[in-house]
């Protein structure tokens, strides 16, 4: 069933209790930073719709008192058997929530308690179209509801986004070869390196900071909000001190210009990824701010497997998971 | 003006608008931090009420669409003239919502387009009492709100958790000075001290990170969620990396019992401080958990002293606020 009608049909269905009053958008580590787009859409664009972005085992622990019988769930975990969040699927089943699961591997534990299981392509998928990635698939649900729910004016120049954002990030991705390489070799050798972002693309700025840097790599690692940054972090700016900092194209791009802006005077060591000169700004302005996660993760790929490689320390070592109990 | 008569003028001013439907949180770096539990508590317990806690900068150039009319917005500033905050502050004020400006200095720049202004009590005043708290003042009209909009059933317990937290903190720093001063000469040269939280006190562990780790002290940090711990940041856990990780009491202790189990058994290098042990369990449960941070971040301040102590390095020294423009 595509999108459009699961959302009608779960209108269809709460119609007598009161419609969909709440999105929650519910899993761990890089799953959870796949749906910060998501739910910062639904913050941005609601007028009327709670949504919130939780941890999966907070979301078991302190469950929000509003989630119910008006609420649709969206969890997400990629191989459908993180224990949190297959329990997280559980409760929020039982409390009579409309729960949709994304999930890469069909049949996986997380969709026992699904109404709706959702898949989505990885940036392995040598075929895939990237409209289907894993940060877009629950942006595109987002929307859905948001239009069917309270109208959403630049619906259409979402779908659009949607049909250009594959050519963009082949493109970019193309665009960042030789800058990747180069940037293996100048970090390979640093214990800390920070990621920074701002609005709707901090996603990815998260999901790099904790699963490529730390989990991936075993480099120490924060991702700072260029907007927070002048609030405290920006005291630890020197020349050696590394950054990553993603240039949003949209709303937030002067938070950006102005954290880029003091690491040019007082920073030497940082790498600028920039949404506007890798192509998103023919996506329309109204809705390209949720374009940018999508196209700043598969662009760090390339990054990453160039930093793997330089590091001798492939993206598939582990010291914790998948060898020990926790 | 107390902050019940406060809520009841406005939502008697806004009866005739459709009444409060939103409550922003709006902030930079330790004061956006410092509403962090205000905006759980909304998150947790409110049925219709929206609310988020956003830069300020970014609720400048990325303002909610549901900002205007039905919304009161609540803005920090210590000094009360980040600038900012004080554009946020009369972007809420031109669109038609209640603003209500918190700063310590009265006058400041911020008031100018503030409905009401509220003062709080900072932790060097030492006749202040607890209560006052920059983190529990917000908290408190947030309580407020929700219980004239949508009723608050445990609204008498959390009254009477305020009368409680002074005492329980002032007893809690005696608790751990000498435990300050071991830690402060046991980290005292480290170059990276993570931070770990969860739920409601989980601004405690920004602020430590952001606020004084980073600004106040120059040292690396990340302020890790202990839910977020297990996918991802945990594969950096050895036995030299540093963690300073609090344990709630109430509904998330069970998300970072999880992760001091992991870091007692892969880690040597770490500090507990633990509200249960410190004697927060007094305030009753369905409210304990809104005073985790203020207790955590009363508590830093004895370890905070001590470390900047230790360090020759005091709290007040930085490289660029107040010196270079940004």
């Amino acid at each position: 069933m595509d999108t459009k009608k699961i959302v009608e049909e779960i209108i269809e269905n709460k119609a007598e209790d009161g419609g969909i009053q709440q999105v929650y958008f519910v899993a761990c580590g890089g799953s959870l930073g796949a749906f910060f787009s998501a739910n910062h859409f639904m913050q941005s664009e609601a007028k009327k719709l709670k949504a919130a972005a939780i941890n999966s085992n907070e979301f078991v622990h302190d469950t929000p008192a509003a989630m119910g019988v008006n609420s649709v769930v969206i969890l997400c975990s990629h191989a459908g058997n993180t224990p949190e969040t297959v329990k997280a699927a559980e409760l929020a089943h039982n409390k009579g929530a409309t729960v949709i699961g994304m999930t890469y591997t069909p049949g996986s534990p997380l969709t026992e308690f699904c109404d709706y299981v959702v898949g989505y392509k990885f940036r392995t998928d040598l075929e895939m179209n990237f409209s289907e990635d894993k940060a877009l698939v629950p942006l595109t649900i987002a929307v859905e509801i948001l239009n069917q729910v309270e109208g959403f004016e630049a619906y259409d120049k979402y779908q659009d986004g949607l049909n250009k954002i594959d050519g963009i990030i082949r493109n970019a991705q193309k665009q960042v070869e030789q800058r990747a390489l180069d940037f293996a070799q100048t970090y390979k050798d640093d214990k800390i390196i920070y990621t920074m972002g701002s609005g709707a693309g901090y996603g990815a700025a998260y999901i790099q900071s904790i699963c490529i840097f730390m989990e991936m790599q075993w480099i120490n690692s924060s991702s700072i909000h260029t907007g927070e940054y002048f609030h405290g972090p920006f005291e630890i700016t020197d020349l050696n001190t590394p950054f990553l900092i993603q240039m949003n194209e949209g709303r937030t791009r002067a938070l950006d210009e102005r954290a880029l802006d003091f690491l040019k005077k007082y920073a030497k060591r940082y790498e600028v990824v920039d949404a506007k000169e890798l192509g998103l700004s023919t996506i329309e302005a109204p809705v390209v701010d949720y374009f940018n996660q999508t196209l700043f993760t598969c662009v760090y790929d390339i990054y990453n497997f160039a930093l793997a490689d330089a590091r001798k320390h492939p993206l598939s070592t582990r010291r914790y998971m998948w060898k020990v109990e926790y």
